[in-house]
């Protein structure tokens, strides 16, 4: 008889990880920011395969912001890629602790949600997230529906799984119980809740944001104790807004919201560097990864990247309105700018507007696209200066705070403006 | 229109505090270790007398150790003065924790106990009570009651009243922390429950052992946040054992079980030394304290304590048996030592009996109450050996591990010794 060890046993049922499997792997791991374990997860893919059992992929949905812009659908294309796969999406819905809100009333932001609120806080999301994931293949749960049955037991015999020691790993903990800032008891039990969620689901994948990397172990480690086989984490960078600097956010003014207009939505896509446009490519678009290397390869090798660009801006307006307005918006976005005249790169500008907005002489002077107001002013005469491709003959125009928008003054000056 | 502040509303809402009260301020403080707040208290008298409202006094009750012995019963004496002044006990009963156990499984001697077990636990310590305690003014409540019904969303409203700082103040969380020593998170939850008790039942007092300080303060906080007037906290300190040294408790054999026979009873109240009864009077004995103080300045002038040790040793022999009990066991008492010739004080040993018991002929010679092995043989061999007032004849007798017994060598010769 050979006795195993559990290391040669484990080894012995590893299962063969064919070439779809790793081309699959491939897909899934692009624009990550993190993917733990990622041999877990091959295994877990090969299983699936065996079985013909999908995987069931967890994302929490905070029912409190349902209005999204495309930062927000980074992790929705993720989703969609595994959808493709052949594995289930599940939105969990946070109805428990959205409903109790904050207790301890610090948190004035965070108010009780109702029970009817929350269920069209969530339609409303995903109404939006309908726009790229498959609905017919997501399934929805709010964890009501074991966090209510859990009881104070429940709760209690869930907290005796994890130390104080371990929650106090998370960073924003550390950093506040360092600084002796208060930490109220409740805001350690809710990591132990979401992770909770991952052993009622049964959860393969957990995706999340970056800043939910800490809970999402929870969840993993919380499936072990509760003897499943724990889940797989993956994060997912936040995406940089049109200014390519920061994250896309609408205070910042540098997003692209998944409502925009089919116009402003292609133009705003036009308007990014070229740098920035091959990472929306890897974290917004659902091209395989052999479709967009080769793309990048021509352009490596002189094709003009305009032309990818306008691929990312069509596949981006077909996603969120059709493939007859992204059409629409290219043959408009074309004539405006006469087919290939505006330059592949412009260069950018922000200007502060400390009173809300600026006038234009203003801008074209600060921007040295005119040598002096009154040069801006003369051109404007002239009919020498377009906004987004519509001349402009207002000499008083102000832009307001918040907006971008490509100018050209004659022929050859260009210039990307964000009032800020 | 004049403005108080609250300073000024509350010095005026006081209630003036009377001779009796002051009287049974003296009463409640006897003997204890921690009495918080004293003033608060004393308003809470005034106020109760005032409304004929009588106050509710807590003792949380641990459904898992049922037999007792008097050290355990120094807190239900301050209960029964309570009692005695009109007010109402409410014995706690912690069958909710008591029923999870240590999820952890950390700690195996909790193992979690059935309903049927806690309430038959709790009928065995109340039978015991009962001795001390007037169960008739005896309120007994289960707190399943509420925290069952408290749900997984009442306990983390409950877990919001608190922060993390706040419990780590607690001595042992304090040091497990700073030695990395894994604290589980429902440990932290436990003293709110705790004090949550404090809550639903409206306590005006919370009565424990010291080490139960942090806790019953906890209560008293709870009872502000949910807008109720915080209770007072009377801490006891551990009765001092026969051997006048160490907290009395069954694994030092130095106890006196509150089942133990009359006569034993009282010959092991009669065995402890002058001093020891004085705290033992503070702390067992229903008499007020004019009538103590009497018999301290009595002894003080020239009477023999052993007049206040037999009156110590009727009382405590009366509770737990009887009257008649108790005056049979002095006489019996009395017989044994002919009456007046044991000393009061008479000098004490303790011996180890690394094998489980000691023989006679080597405790004598030890304890020098004989010169020699040999001279204790002949003196056993003479009738001239006592043991608890009886002659014995056997030279080989041995006693066991765990023993006190008082022995007489000849006339003067005497020695109370402890085999360990």
């Amino acid at each position: 008889m050979t006795v195993k060890t559990q290391a040669q046993e484990s080894e012995v049922k590893k299962l063969p990880v064919t070439d779809d499997i790793r081309e699959a792997m491939a897909l899934i791991r692009r624009g990550t920011d993190t993917f733990l374990i990622e041999e877990e997860f091959e295994q877990k893919l090969a299983r699936a395969k065996l079985e013909g059992r999908p995987l069931r992929c967890k994302l929490g949905l905070d029912p409190t912001a349902p209005d999204i812009h495309i930062g927000h659908t980074v992790v929705l294309n993720k989703l969609r890629q595994l959808q493709d796969l052949g594995h289930t999406v599940i939105f969990l819905v946070g109805d428990f602790t959205a409903a109790i809100g904050d207790p301890s009333g610090r948190n004035t932001t965070r108010p009780p949600l109702s029970h009817e609120q929350i269920v069209e806080n969530a339609q409303t999301y995903l109404n939006q997230a309908g726009m790229v994931l498959d609905l017919d293949r997501t399934e929805v749960r709010y964890n009501s529906e074991w966090n209510n049955n859990l009881g104070s037991v429940g709760l209690i015999q869930l907290a005796s799984r994890y130390t104080l020691a371990r929650l106090l790993e998370r960073d924003d903990f550390a950093k506040r119980f360092a600084e002796n800032a208060p930490i109220a008891m409740h805001e350690l039990i809710y990591p132990l809740m979401q992770g909770y969620d991952s052993v009622a689901l049964k959860a393969d994948l957990e995706l999340g944001g970056s800043d939910q990397r800490f809970n999402l172990l929870v969840g993993r480690e919380l499936q072990r104790q509760y003897g499943q086989e724990p889940q797989c984490i993956l994060t997912m960078p936040l995406l940089v807004g049109l200014d390519g600097v920061v994250k896309m956010s609408k205070s910042k003014h540098n997003y692209i919201g998944i409502t925009d207009a089919p116009n402003d939505m292609f133009g705003k896509v036009m308007s990014i560097s070229d740098s920035l446009m091959w990472d929306w490519y890897d974290l917004l678009s659902l091209k395989g990864n052999a479709e967009i290397d080769k793309l990048k390869k021509e352009c490596g090798e002189g094709r003009n990247p305009r032309d990818a660009k306008v691929l990312l801006a069509k596949e981006i307006v077909s996603r969120f309105h059709s493939d007859a307005a992204a059409n629409a918006a290219e043959e408009e976005f074309n004539a405006r700018f006469r087919a290939g005249a505006m330059p592949s790169d412009i260069p950018e500008f922000t200007l502060e507007a400390p009173e809300g907005s600026l006038p234009i002489g203003f801008i074209l002077k600060s921007t040295g696209l005119a040598a002096s107001t009154s040069e801006a002013f003369r051109t404007i005469d002239q009919g020498g200066v377009k906004i987004n491709g519509e001349k402009i003959s207002d000499r008083k125009l102000t832009i307001a705070k918040g907006e971008t928008f490509v100018v050209q003054v004659g022929k050859r000056k260009w210039g990307k403006i964000t009032v800020a």
